[in-house]
């Protein structure tokens, strides 16, 4: 299988680790090595139909600060429905306003008939249906596991081994960085604005953390699982929302007295899409601290299933990535196949 | 798909419901139904090649206590071979002795060709290696997500979403009344004896609690986890085993005032096997409380994932039994799909 890598930060440098480390795994479970066959970053762009090499990519982002020696082409559609692959993974930044860029990629290369895997939060989180529809008529596969809760694999779970379950809600902690900023506040009593300041230092939060703290991140992820999970019609922008600016030590600490926490719910059903902070007792799953992600899904045979994994990290969202190749390689005809 | 039913206990007529509930599901994504052209229990049979009716046979059941009308045949395997059915639901009790009936019913099933969903821990965990060996031999489906944890779906989770990581350990509760009582002892300061009347008296624990609470149940799925995951070639003789018998009250008291719970906690790794009781941290994922299942697996790229569900029940272990049927009618060609 030939993949193209549309983006090549910290997302599309671990997805080419891992196509570089995993090759045994292709071959053993699928007769056939996975190799990348082009990759464009903002600057610059690499294409070689015979396979490029992973780790030349990698050390010259490295060292360069781009992944390829040539100039990146002014018509990237052009690029996109010209080259010869398999499969776009599209890792580019989330862009909430329009999909932007991983929008028009994923769009180019599903009408193209290639299959895509993406982390892209924006294009699935404002043009969800489309995108699934437009995949569907193309007979191809769209995959997202990596776009909601990094290595958290809620989509695939939902979607293939809890398949003859009837899902009646989920609810669940989506954003690593909100956690461990309400887990703080508990733990060591620290104010909002010290928690905040402590994520920043730390990496989890943003100089700007407002995509974080006021749910929007999070509603993008519910966004996601309501279309993906509850066959819903929404964007992100349909989800009530509420941050955790509001949230005070002294809220917390009153919280705490009545054993319980205050975690931020992202909360889907028929009915119900929202995400707001909540009261969960302590010792609940949804109390779990630090920036794990964790979904509860209420399933009518099965009762609760939960599962709890990272959110965020490079690796984490390689490997969402990965599992997502996997099932593309075992339910579906890669182009070549059917070329044959 | 034609099923056959070996066992009519409590498991036996969950999945019986769950196949006359789920019909609709088994057509819209396969388009075929699942019909039950047999089944036993130790007084009675229930034969028909065109199909049962689920409702006679629960009927039957709950009024006459026994499935069928006619009398059991001596000659089971003789049943098992003869017979014209895809997938033998193997669902009679567990025999930790020499695997008993379970054994000869999955080896009958299983040389003569048809495919196995079990729920039955014994012959998987005594014969794992031979059982699963001839299942491939006669390129046939053995599946037992049912035999560990209900509806914690651990080992379809960490052989078909994690495929691609390599899994280095995992550790997880396995046995829901131990955790019920060992959760009761640190929130009410029961003693042992107490909790453990109190979990009998819940219908958590047998009259005879050995099974539960000397390990041996927990030793059992950390085999079959061991085998099937792991890919040892273990049984439950193997593991390093010490129940909860031995946890007083003060043990208890002491580890909550270093904000711990005790939990008895199975692990297993390429080196380790073992079930014992250990320290948890309050707020980590493994001292959850209730009668619980958690496994917490410990891989390559996405670090810890962690899953966590009702782990025994009636319509809890049909769940699982569920998600093997579809597994095998997505998979596999049915016996009849072959033949034609």
């Amino acid at each position: 299988m030939d993949v193209f890598i549309a983006g090549f930060g910290v997302v599309g440098q671990g997805i080419t680790e891992v196509i570089r480390d995993k090759q045994e795994l292709f071959i053993k479970h699928f007769g056939e090595k996975v190799r990348i066959v082009g990759a464009f970053d903002t600057k610059s762009l690499a294409l070689d139909p015979s396979g490029l090499d992973p780790d030349e990519l990698l050390k010259r982002k490295d060292s360069l600060g781009k992944v390829g020696k040539d100039e990146v082409s002014d018509d990237i559609v052009k690029l996109l429905q010209d080259t010869e692959y398999d499969l776009l993974l599209e890792v580019t930044p989330t862009n909430i306003k329009d999909g932007g860029a991983g929008y028009m990629h994923i769009h180019t290369a599903l009408s193209a008939g290639r299959h895509v895997a993406t982390s892209n939060k924006g294009p699935l989180a404002l043009k969800f249906r489309e995108l699934t529809e437009l995949a569907e008529r193309n007979r191809v596969h769209l995959r997202y596991e990596a776009s909601v809760g990094g290595a958290m694999p809620v989509i695939n779970l939902s979607r293939e081994l809890l398949m003859g379950e009837e899902i009646a809600s989920m609810r669940g902690i989506l954003n690593g960085t909100c956690n461990f900023i309400l887990h703080r506040m508990k733990e060591e009593r620290f104010s909002f604005q010290f928690a905040l300041r402590e994520a920043q230092e730390l990496g989890y939060a943003e100089t700007d953390p407002s995509y974080d703290i006021d749910g929007i991140d999070s509603a993008c992820k519910l966004a996601i699982l309501a279309n993906a999970i509850f066959d819903r019609d929404v964007t992100y922008a349909d989800v009530s929302r509420t941050g955790i600016r509001g949230i005070s030590e002294e809220a917390v600490a009153l919280a705490a007295e009545h054993k319980q926490v205050i975690r931020l719910i992202g909360e889907v059903s028929k009915e119900k899409l929202e995400v707001a902070p909540r009261l969960v007792p302590a010792g609940h799953p949804l109390s779990i601290g630090g920036t794990l992600n964790i979904a509860q899904l209420l399933t009518d045979l099965a009762g609760d299933v939960t599962v709890v994994g990272r959110g965020a990290g490079r690796m984490e969202t390689a490997s969402a990535l990965l599992s997502d190749i996997l099932a593309i390689l075992k339910n579906g005809e890669t182009r070549r196949d059917a070329k044959r």
